[in-house]
């Protein structure tokens, strides 16, 4: 059977990741190093993710504030982790102006005393500023929010998965003890797995990262990991207890109820434009994007099929009547989101676009459609189309969004368990990884950086995290049978 | 009698300015040069505004979209004027690393081959990516909005008027012909100076920029112009007719219907957090900032007055039960936005807490209040309190909130028309301008570059636009009796 999608995944998952990308129109690389253009559709999917987002974030009593994009040098130097964490990544500004040369080239001119790094994170800013900010117990907990774009210079760029320039959301909070801000960290953890399950329909898994993958800094990270297609895990979301190591850097600290001076603790937590990748690569299939209802810009389409019908006119009244139907119901509290394609493609064209742009639900309505006061439905979650009565059809509509929603879940979380192993010896590992969809291992291991070297050299494959839940008991290390082992995920990784 | 802000408008307006920002933690300078950072109150108020822009650019066509913030030098020199008229204040990135030098200090590393200059607008990626999107008349109109952070370089700073970087909306369309793209240009100029009215009930001139104070690359620049209470003008929004100018320089081509090559007509429009300052100099006093109660983050604020009091918790429940109460209640389509302040401060100080933060209506609930089912009311739009029922309250309140935008709106309008003289001849011109608080000068003007640069030089007066009505005809030159004038603005500006 012809797919909308060539390559397919089978054939190249990596092309046909970017190719279903480009059918759907979601992004496209421009001719900056590393920086993507986000076009209509995949800009309208961040929207909705983050409407939402917004919306948990403000539930948990975060409030969004915004903080420059220019971080000095002296700054970033004060975490001496942090900044090694990031020195080789940083786009560095050094000059405020330009002048034409002789040969009337532009270059920079007027260099600044102080070179800027543009944020690759704004712990050394936001530490700046807490400082000033923070006097007493009565300014805790100090729980912000920004949305805001960042830079990672960026030597292998994938569209929405790694670009030097990306979009995200990023928590930063301040705590009067140890407990309150490993509560806040976990607390967003939560949010984020959850919202990854019941938005996004990407089940997650939660778990620490090791000493090795932690971000630089912090004491302890946690992430959210999910499942590509291909087996891969895609780490989709982090929150980070940074201890007291920002506030010693930056000194910030607040006096106690017993009027002494003490260091807050702080976390940091947040999510990117990559959670987009995450989707695409969760969902789609061999015809293109398919997109759970919750965060499609467009959940019910509409496409008169008027082709040699006379009077073109009738089709079109009776689909902007279907189309107020369907705007007065509500779907997550928000009336449905539909469109008429009045496009003058033809109905297979009009249809097949629709496919791959992942909308949920087709209504293809053509003459008989009119006569017999009917809707020809398509599911982007199944195969085949059917005749549904005009009235039955909007009595049903929530149900099947809601129904779209759960299924696209329920295939993910099918797919992970499928492609989940737990494994118990170091042979069966190494033999494990060299298959082909090689998904999760579940195994015991006692963490250790030459090991953790060790197999990322040989296979590729890095401990993804240790997962909050299972952790029952300890266990005998597959790799040096010591017994002090604990549950850890390992795969591939984005 | 003592007033909340110190200094009083009276005494010194920029630093009366300064204070209200202060004392309303809207915002704050950081240690960047320039860069401000936008504090929760601020920046709620700028995302009150953002919702209802957004609101009124997605009804007119326009889809959102992002663009990189890096431009390649060699696209910003394509259009000649443009790069001139920006040249001196961009920050440019020349280095993607950074590395310790002997002494552990940080330095710069791996310079880039192309430096890249951080957006100080986006016409010139937009004009690459345009060109590359367009080829046929069926791809136009092309309408697109960014939201995004904008950096250009800035000697003299002043919160939210004039910052390094700042956030704005920039919309970028193309269009078929020279009438549609115009026809574009003055929509969006309508839609600023409706919003600006109707919003942030901010009275604003429309017009027509002289060639002097068009935007680098513009063939017509319009914008919106306001007036703060120091009698000086504010640019408020601009919206830019671009002709063909980047179409040429950019290659931005389509087939039309005939099968012929033809450049688009584009234009280009947006407003800034700008935008907050001129809010802020519009309707604040000398106690503090005053927010029209459609983009007020907090609408109505409730302060338990519980001094003394044996049984505080009778009080908070029937504050909770108020606030629910106003929460059912829709003010502009949704849910009125209430506070309880639970702090533990003296209820005088709460007040004036919420009196400098500006929210429109302060219901003080204490004994009496609780016992009599009464609320104590404070509008922030006019003196005194008054005793209502609880009910009588509820009943009125989306009409007193209405009443308040339209109130400040009034009084705004009444300021600026007290404030705007028309003047016939130089000698009173130059006479005028050196009275304190000038306002903004209607007078007949032969648009010259000299005078222009003369008025400026003498008086630091600068032509705002030939407003777009009152042009019935021609008149006499106050400057050179030419006959061919015609009635422009003249006001000293931020």
């Amino acid at each position: 059977m012809k797919t909308a999608i060539t390559p397919t995944r089978a054939e190249n998952y990596p092309e046909w990741y970017q190719q279903v990308i480009k059918k759907a129109d979601l992004a496209e690389t421009s001719a900056v190093h590393g920086c993507m253009i986000i076009k209509p559709w995949g800009y309208a999917i961040w929207e909705n993710i983050q409407q939402e987002l917004d919306r948990r974030i403000k539930e948990t009593g975060h409030e969004n504030l915004y903080f420059p994009m220019f971080i000095p040098l002296s700054y970033i130097e004060k975490e001496a982790e942090h900044v090694l964490g990031f020195a080789k990544e940083c786009a560095v500004v050094t000059h405020r102006r330009l002048i034409q040369n002789r040969e009337g080239k532009l270059i920079p001119a007027s260099p600044l005393k102080e070179p800027l790094v543009i944020r690759p994170t704004s712990e050394a800013i936001v530490g700046t500023t807490f400082a000033n900010w923070i006097h007493s117990y009565r300014d805790l907990p100090l729980l912000t929010n920004q949305w805001a774009n960042i830079v990672r210079w960026e030597m292998r760029p994938r569209l929405f998965l790694r670009t030097t320039e990306f979009l995200w959301q990023e928590g930063h909070t301040a705590h009067i003890s140890e407990k309150e801000a490993r509560d806040e960290t976990l607390k967003m953890l939560n949010m984020y797995a959850d919202f990854a399950e019941n938005f996004l329909a990407m089940p997650v898994i939660k778990g620490r990262k090791t000493e090795n993958e932690k971000f630089p800094g912090a004491v302890d990270t946690y992430s959210i990991e999910a499942m590509m297609q291909d087996g891969k895990a895609l780490q989709a979301g982090t929150s980070h207890f940074l201890g007291q190591k920002f506030a010693k850097a930056f000194q910030i600290k607040y006096v106690n109820l017993k009027g002494k001076q003490e260091y807050v603790w702080t976390t940091s937590w947040g999510v990117t434009t990559r959670l987009i990748g995450g989707l695409v690569m969760t969902h789609s299939d061999d015809n293109g994007l398919v997109l759970p209802p919750s965060l499609a810009p467009i959940q019910v389409v509409i496409v008169p099929v008027i082709h040699k019908f006379k009077n073109p006119q009738t089709i079109y009244n009776y689909c902007e009547k279907l189309a107020e139907s369907i705007k007065g119901e509500n779907y997550n509290n928000k009336p449905i989101r539909v469109k008429i394609d009045f496009t003058d493609d033809s109905p297979g064209n009009k249809a097949w676009y629709w496919v791959k742009k992942g909308v949920p639900i087709r209504l293809e309505i053509g003459p008989k459609e009119y006569k017999t006061n009917n809707v020809y439905l398509s599911r982007r979650d199944k195969n085949g189309k059917i005749s549904v009565p005009h009235k039955k059809f909007i009595d049903t509509l929530v149900m099947q969004l809601t129904e779209i929603q759960r299924n696209l879940l329920k295939t993910a979380k099918k797919f992970v368990k499928q492609n989940s192993t737990e494994i118990t010896n170091k042979k069966d590992f190494y033999k494990h990884f060299t298959t082909e969809k090689s998904g999760f291992v579940y195994a015991y291991w006692r963490e250790d950086d030459a090991i953790e070297r060790q197999i990322k050299q040989d296979l590729n494959v890095t401990v993804r995290c240790l997962p909050l839940v299972k952790q029952k008991f300890a266990g005998k290390c597959i790799f040096t049978g010591d017994k002090g082992g604990r549950l850890v995920v390992f795969a591939k990784a984005y």
